[in-house]
């Protein structure tokens, strides 16, 4: 798992930054997701690596339109890409009328199948490989965090286990991997809950819509290996903070160290803010969280395996 | 009268070219109108000398969204900008409905005041230098051209008759200049069209929209001093054009020839086209009509003012 930062600006794009979105890589081919959607999102896309086709699921955090406005020219363009298969659409209430209105007027038509659903904190969306987790945090409307995690993968084989119970080298330890048992040609039955170790368990990673401090943004960042959580104010302005539904970069550290999550990335700069004063103010907040960081246009991160 | 265009791509953004947006510069102070405004074109105007608060009119040709897409997320961040007066905001029935809707789910609000007028064929929109002509073009879906034409200029005062009629210079020659007649210290009355030229034609532009040749795309581009058509496809691409409601780079060079027009910019470049495609067929179109030239990105266009 990497994330890749499309941008990182809130409100409105400068000529350094792009309006929010970031996308999860989920495999070495480059399959990925998407978490919001701000105009100029498929621009950025189309200066990195990623291709519209290996995109598959769009989480949209909430409706404002820094986080939204590039979303029907991104679905509009990604039928021109071969191959583009059905594609599913999460978000708040609001995200299927703000799309079919767009598309109605626009008379846009799409040569692939787009699913929309609209999320409720709670829910809980999965697949065969992720799991995806629903919440709501406290923003001046709506507004969504998602937490995805791996499915756990099995344990470790214990080699001294197999050796022991005379296990053959071959496609019997697959299966014990798998989680199955195996009779052996001696007729002994192996349990694979003997040989192997517990289940590993998958990483994850909370991406985090505009909030103001809440008890839920600690919930979704709860020991994950990655917290993606937004910094649009400076130090000093929690009042500001507080009354837009933002927080500054002290409080995005308060949030990661009060649901100790393994690492921070801070991104949805206010545009008064350079790349140095940005820099600075990730400094200062080392005090409360030393693994954090800022994000940056078209910065890859690697999500760690855990140890 | 300038013109600067933020984008030539049609259908989708390329690396290389933005989706539709020109803007037409009206004074040495950069006052300015767009015509369309594709996803990104707020991303362009921040990589330009243009500020959003010197614009005060957009004209959209028509709803599709690659002219389109831009719309809600640059009205919105023109709030930011200091001085941000009244804008009028034109465009084919849905226009209102589109920026509505847009603005009603991402709950947004613009500090400034915004008009919307649904224009009409035939519409004649007016104020104390300019008029703007609509009329309709043949697209798939409604679309218009929009001809903006100075007001004439009072013309040049004949100073052999000022002299012969005894009008000292001072004060008196500017009233004669913008058409009052005055009367000299000797009791004599003198009257401005006695000593005035005839009245200067302003210049006219065409911003035509997507279309298949027609008669309206000429009475547009009548003898307008710069003409700005949409080339699509190449030459031999009629039939495509004719099915997607486009033109070709030698259609839009007839249009030119058909109206008298004096010089043609062609743009809307389709994205299988690269930049020395595009000049190549623009090289070819010269024997239709021979003072033809391919729009850059940020390319800046001075219209001549007529001889």
């Amino acid at each position: 798992m990497r994330i890749i930062f499309l941008g990182t600006s809130a409100g409105r794009p400068t000529k350094a930054r792009n309006v929010t979105s970031v996308a999860l890589l989920l495999d070495k081919r480059n399959r990925f997701w998407l978490f919001d959607a701000g105009e100029g999102t498929q621009h950025r896309l189309l200066g990195s690596k990623l291709k519209l086709n290996k995109l598959d699921r769009i989480f949209i955090t909430h409706l404002h339109g820094d986080h939204l406005y590039g979303l029907p020219g991104l679905l509009a363009s990604r039928s021109y890409f071969e191959g583009a298969g059905p594609l599913k659409l999460y978000g708040p209430p609001g995200i299927r009328e703000y799309v079919e209105s767009a598309f109605r007027l626009s008379e846009a038509h799409l040569d692939y199948e787009l699913e929309t659903i609209e999320a409720e904190p709670g829910m809980l969306i999965e697949d065969d490989q992720y799991t995806v987790e629903v919440r709501e945090l406290e923003h001046r409307i709506r507004c969504f965090g998602y937490r995805v995690t791996e499915r756990p993968s099995p344990g470790r084989l214990d080699l001294a286990a197999l050796e022991r119970l005379g296990v053959p080298f071959g496609p019997l330890l697959g299966k014990l991997k798998r989680g199955e048992d195996v009779l052996l040609d001696n007729g002994m039955l192996v349990r694979s809950s003997d040989v192997t170790g517990a289940p590993i368990k998958g990483r994850a990673v909370a991406f985090l819509g505009d909030t103001t401090p809440c008890d839920d943004a600690v919930v979704l960042g709860k020991e994950a290996d990655l917290l993606v959580h937004e910094a649009t104010f400076a130090p000093g302005m929690e009042e500001k903070a507080l009354a837009y539904g933002h927080s500054t970069f002290r409080q995005a550290a308060e949030i990661a160290a009060q649901a100790g999550a393994k690492r921070l990335v801070v991104t949805h700069f206010s545009s008064r803010f350079d790349d140095e004063e940005v820099e600075r103010m990730v400094d200062g907040a080392k005090i409360i969280f030393p693994n954090i960081e800022a994000a940056r246009e078209y910065a890859e991160i690697e999500v760690a395996k855990p140890k």
